[in-house]
């Protein structure tokens, strides 16, 4: 096999991988291709709700063309015991001759025991094949198995001096429909949709993806360290449809934690730090409930709080042809920064029109 | 003549007189083309400083073969005499078939008048021909014949979350070296970059194009109610070598006044408007004064002030990825915008990567 083909099959394998964001939580989202004397004769990506894996699924459709196929995997297959067979174990049983991986597992009970595994049954494995997008991919897993935490993105829509809103609180619609529209399609491929408190009370919004078809929900999530938000809120009314989940701190009201368990919310708590909801607490048990990638929209509170825990691992903008002025809502609020050096800076991934906005993407910058 | 190769000729007038943007106020920068059966015999464009016009200087490279040629001029050739004699005049007598007009002059002098008198000399005269174009170029020159100011771009480099400085004032650098050279590269094809006080006062700039080779700077205006900048600032050390403007209040200080006269600054007195300078009364005295593109560089008051009065015709974003908060200081000021139905909206023209920023470009909304 050339390494071209090697690419080629493994970036469908990727792009398989990427149907499950958002849909494999707690498990990663993987993609798996099997090729048969060159010839495609299966295809996998982790079922929604994570299992079955990409593997089996690719080997079910290849059926007894498995056998002497070469399998490509965007990570490592799993050889721990859970709720299934180990994936390497079941790529062995199929007689697979050569397993392609774009990288290796993170999860401390798979770490390169899966490729040993395989190696010891004879079947030649090679790694490292588009390494690099199948870890873009991953990364909220990786994250999550590696620091405790997801993979946050953080966007803000704003007017082209960065207002999300009029001084009366005025938001609605700053951008247009087609970059609301790319809202929602980013909001399918990440595991929760979080916003702070102050958001959830001025906006009263559903956070639930609309116009994408049968989708699976994101999960909502609220930071709101007294549990403050009203009951009658849209989010409140529908905790029955879509999954709720608020992130609370210590001294919350028993009573109202009461009154949102009572109507199926999920209650995290997390710590305080500097009298506020610890934004890394609120990530760490995000990730321990299952999550690995969070979508958060705001408000300027949470995403200040975010940027200067140095949390945010992606930055969306969308701006519009709006002036709005000094007086109106800043995107992001007080974040302590007294020199240009010690601002946190992302990298330019992309940027392009949306509608009459732009879009514009950001990553973490790797030092 | 096809009408693809009237464009096509048309497009090399367009680009030509694109050259003398910044360089021919206050004449129009022209572009002019002389085709003589197929083959280009003559090149043009509006000379530094507006004179010679394009059309005789395509003309006297044609020499002899003008005769029975096509001319193709982005604007009407003018046909009052000033210090040199019109110039529809001048095509007339060199014996000119046929003349290609992009678009009309709406200079009351002109206005139709030059297209009449080559139409009454038996020439054959066409309009229209890449019309939005060269009227997007000229935008400036008509501005400033048929309301009395001239373009105004606005530019504004941020942060992502929009702010140009720190809270203790740190603005350099927020922005990269190629987002700095783009901005270079603008001021050369503006007659004038213009400043707010405060910006001159925080900044020190000293508003020069560098780097750009041996080019005609641009003049620096300064907008200052009271004249109140340093007397040792790079602005006023550099008076005598770079035309430098201020625009000024009624009551500004005399011995003030006396000083910038002194080292060779051009005053302009402007009018108040609600306790500050109208920004309506600056722009007319800056098209009086023979400027017809203007590119202002901030800071936030003199934006607001411009933006509110709905005197930008262009909008022009640099963001980097970085992110300084709601301390940092604001790249447009207070405007009085209370409802989103009143804040100014231009329209995308263009958005792209410069180095590791964005650059996005807006035009005014056309309602």
């Amino acid at each position: 096999m050339t390494e071209a083909a090697d690419a080629r099959y493994m970036a469908l394998a990727v792009s398989l991988g990427r149907r499950g964001q958002g849909n494999a939580w707690p498990n990663p989202a993987v993609g798996c291709v099997i090729v048969h004397e060159g010839r495609i004769v299966g295809r996998g990506w982790t079922a929604p709700g994570g299992r079955p894996h990409a593997e089996p699924q690719a080997l079910a459709q290849a059926g007894a063309l498995a056998r002497g196929a070469t399998a490509y995997v965007t990570l490592e297959p799993c050889a721990h015991h859970g709720q299934t067979p180990p994936c390497a174990q079941t790529l062995i049983d199929a007689g697979v001759a050569r397993v392609v991986v774009a990288i290796e597992d993170n999860d401390p009970r798979v770490a390169g025991r899966g490729l040993a595994q395989m190696r010891a049954a004879g079947i030649q494995v090679d790694t490292g094949v588009l390494a690099a997008e199948a870890a873009q991919d991953l990364a909220g897993f990786r994250l999550a198995r590696g620091q405790g935490r997801p993979w946050v993105t953080l966007k803000l829509a704003s007017s082209f001096d960065g207002r999300i809103a009029t001084a009366t609180g005025e938001s609605q619609w700053i951008t247009g429909p087609e970059a609301r529209r790319a809202v929602h399609a980013m909001r399918v491929s990440h595991d929760a949709v979080m916003v702070g408190a102050g958001t959830a009370r001025a906006d009263d919004p559903s956070l639930t993806v609309r116009g994408m078809g049968n989708v699976r929900q994101p999960v909502r999530v609220v930071v709101s360290r007294r549990l403050d938000l009203p009951l009658s809120s849209t989010l409140a009314q529908t905790a029955g449809d879509v999954p709720l989940w608020l992130c609370h701190g210590p001294d919350a009201d028993a009573p109202l934690a009461e009154a949102w368990d009572g109507i199926g919310a999920k209650r995290l708590e997390c710590a305080l730090a500097g009298g506020q909801l610890d934004p890394a607490s609120v990530l760490q048990a995000l990730a321990q409930a299952g999550l690995t990638r969070v979508f958060c929209e705001g408000g300027g509170a949470l995403a200040a709080s975010l940027l200067s825990a140095g949390l945010v691992d992606e930055l969306v903008g969308f701006t519009a042809g709006a002036v709005i002025g000094a007086e109106g809502r800043p995107a992001v609020g007080v974040m302590g920064v007294e020199r240009l050096a010690s601002a946190p800076r992302f990298d330019l991934v992309e940027t392009r029109a949306v509608g009459g906005d732009i879009l514009h993407r950001w990553q973490r910058k790797v030092a």
